[in-house]
């Protein structure tokens, strides 16, 4: 359908977490270099409020709800324009949890046990000597899997993400590359997402000079608050107690660096050889606070704006919705044909349905437990077509040995006391079977 | 808002899986006795193909495709009444993965580890010397969940199962309390479905005289391979070596419990009695095969047809799907109301937020007794103008069933015998009121 050797478009997908209330660290690290990054002509920018996401650690419906507002709010008064990106709540595409699904099946446990969110809570348990699931919810250990159904779903090339979060594009590539190859028949029906991790993303200090983080409690609000809050916020910031005149080390507290994030290269020399000329932290502090209010003022008229008419919000994303569905619906449309989940029209013959299956398959033994409490295998040919059961174990161990057993000397089933043949087949059939499987 | 003392109605929901070839076993055992079952007026019957569960263990698209057409086409050959029931595939209803996603997020992850079908593949590994999890997809582990959105997405009351799915209702009520806790509201949103175990459910003997089953390998088809393939199985039936002439043990075989499967007790007794006093085996197949014929051969001719014309199953799937969503895409609007994925609408400040959790005006139902002393119940808009009045009803609790019901399915309304419009109304309009009322 479309040509594998087409380089793909460009297509930068970023996930925008709806908890909490956004602060300057997160303007300046992730929102205002996502939204200069949008205004890139050569690639298409995804930006999805991920409220599914946002169920698995938060049950306050008001928060959730609340969240979404002021989060959606916030990009669009920073200057994220809807017409040129695609913007979308993940609630609001339907098929992303379907996707879900579909890949849920065709990913391995043994994935989602490595995923580092997961194996921290469970070292928490661990050491504090409790069963290491206790209090672990379902969303948390299979939210790797709906993140790679946001990312899949439209194909995204490049996922900007911290460093915490490489794992899960991995596991993304993961995903794709098992459903293409179960399901593509040579054609690639996922891309692969590349990681792109901006080694120089800003991170801006907090009030005590550490990184600004809620959970450091050192944050300056961006909107919230207004004016006064952003005020009271600045004059938090810890600084020396050297008096005006004396001369100050501008790299001794957050001061400059906040200012150099609102600043041009020349404001931000003047600044700093102001403090050394001795500049006083008072006047300092209404300086930097004068730069911020310029820059953020008219963002947050915007956004107080937005927040009084919900609607609006409410409207932009709905054409958002429409926009990514128009990608989505008639992709998962491709991706349900090609698991075989299609609409029936065509009369179908077991032959003409074999006949477009054009894998190799190969003979198989599948391992079971009976209601008789024993433990059995059986093999199968490579149509599913059954050839064998073995007799019953009481442990799985000994089922697993003689598996191993046949497997290497597929003579030795003659020797197996108990076997039921399927119908119509003999000894030599199991053993061709067996070593068919040997040889792969 | 529905009153938790009245009694839901009662729903029983049957899934379907779509793999393999159904036998006269699975008729016997399963098949006749749900369809019978769907005759109870009293009840609400939910039949759906579980495709989104075949491909935890199926990555051949053909054969999915194949078995949805034919164990669709089985029930519906088999007396299955798609205007009287919800006949529907489950990958029709997105509201179904999306509802999986939901209860994901309030399942603990404790809860699936201890699922038993998860827990036998993890000691076939272990009893290997394998990593526990080697092998084991994350569909079989997710299983239950999406098991229990099947269930609770219908607000299902009875779902009748094997011993071995217990469990699993068990954990959807686990997943249907949490879920009412945390976002109810004093509500139920989840009625907790009950376990239906149909203690005689007939098992067939198979050709060696254990019981039927396709891991056996000793299966009689229902309409596979037509005719001939039926006689041809029939004559595989394991008898001994007793000659025509020599008294017979109608216990010592399968064929007298076949025979019964489909035969009148009288008849029953007289093939007993036949070969008691001598028939011959050659002879006990012939008039087997002739009991068996009678009762399959309609259903085949009707079979047939409908495999000839898969569009003509997909439209009734179709039709299916959209009785189904009349309940599930209201329900799943409330659900996600409770979870806080609103619709952005009022203006919202903190305070409101709250406020919004105080019911704003809605259409109403009230409920009353008549002079005639039959018991009714009227629906008002959100402005108190009169929109239905129902019948009357002998008993109140009749009444709130019908309540319950409409609540449910607002679309029943037209099939409410002596309803009442108010003036200017129409049916629209009380399926709107209703849906307004479950939507909140």
């Amino acid at each position: 359908m479309t040509n594998p050797k087409a380089q793909p478009p460009k297509r930068i997908l970023t996930g925008i977490t709806t908890t909490g209330t956004p602060h300057l660290g997160n303007y300046v690290g992730a929102i205002r270099p996502a939204i200069v990054a949008s205004h890139d002509a050569q690639a298409e920018s995804f930006f999805f409020l991920a409220d599914y996401h946002a169920l698995i650690k938060c049950d306050d419906p008001a928060r959730i709800a609340r969240s979404r507002l002021e989060i959606a709010a916030t990009w669009l008064a920073a200057g994220l324009d809807p017409t040129r990106v695609y913007f979308y709540r993940q609630s609001d595409i339907p098929e992303i949890p379907e996707l879900t699904w579909l890949l849920t099946c065709v990913t391995g446990k043994g994935l989602m046990n490595r995923a580092h969110a997961y194996k921290a809570a469970t070292d928490i348990n661990a050491a504090n000597g409790e069963d290491v699931d206790a209090g672990i919810n379902m969303g948390l250990y299979c939210y790797p899997i709906l993140m790679g159904a946001d990312i899949l779903m439209f194909n995204a090339t490049h996922v900007p993400v911290g460093r915490d979060q490489v794992q899960h594009i991995e596991m993304a590539r993961d995903m794709a590359q098992r459903f293409n190859h179960l399901f593509g028949r040579g054609e690639e029906l996922f891309v692969l997402p590349q990681v792109v991790i901006d080694e120089a993303v800003a991170t801006l200090p907090g009030l005590d000079g550490r990184k600004m983080s809620k959970s450091y409690d050192n944050t300056i609000p961006l909107f919230e608050g207004g004016p006064k809050r952003l005020k009271e916020t600045v004059g938090r910031i810890v600084t020396d107690s050297r008096a005006p005149g004396e001369p100050k080390d501008p790299q001794s507290n957050a001061l400059a660096t906040l200012y150099q994030a609102f600043a041009s290269a020349e404001q931000c020399a003047e600044y700093e050889q102001a403090l050394r000329e001795g500049l006083g932290w008072g006047e300092a502090k209404q300086r930097l606070l004068a730069q911020l209010e310029h820059a953020l003022a008219p963002m947050r008229e915007q956004y107080e704006a937005l927040i009084a008419k919900p609607s609006d919000i409410e409207d932009v994303l709905q054409v958002g919705a429409q926009r990514a569905r128009s990608i989505a619906t008639p992709f998962l449309a491709r991706l349900r044909d090609a698991v075989g989940l299609r609409r029936m029209s065509a009369p179908m013959t077991v032959e003409n349905s074999i006949a477009t299956e054009t894998k190799a398959a190969k003979p198989s033994i599948k391992q079971y437990r009976e209601a008789d409490g024993q433990f059995y295998f059986k093999l199968l040919d490579a149509e599913g077509r059954l050839l064998m059961i073995s007799p019953g174990f009481a442990q799985p161990r000994d089922a697993g040995q003689m598996i191993g057993k046949l497997k290497s000397s597929p003579a030795a089933v003659t020797e197996l006391a108990g076997r039921q043949l399927g119908e119509g087949c003999s000894d030599a059939d199991v053993e061709a079977a067996l070593l068919a499987m040997a040889v792969e």
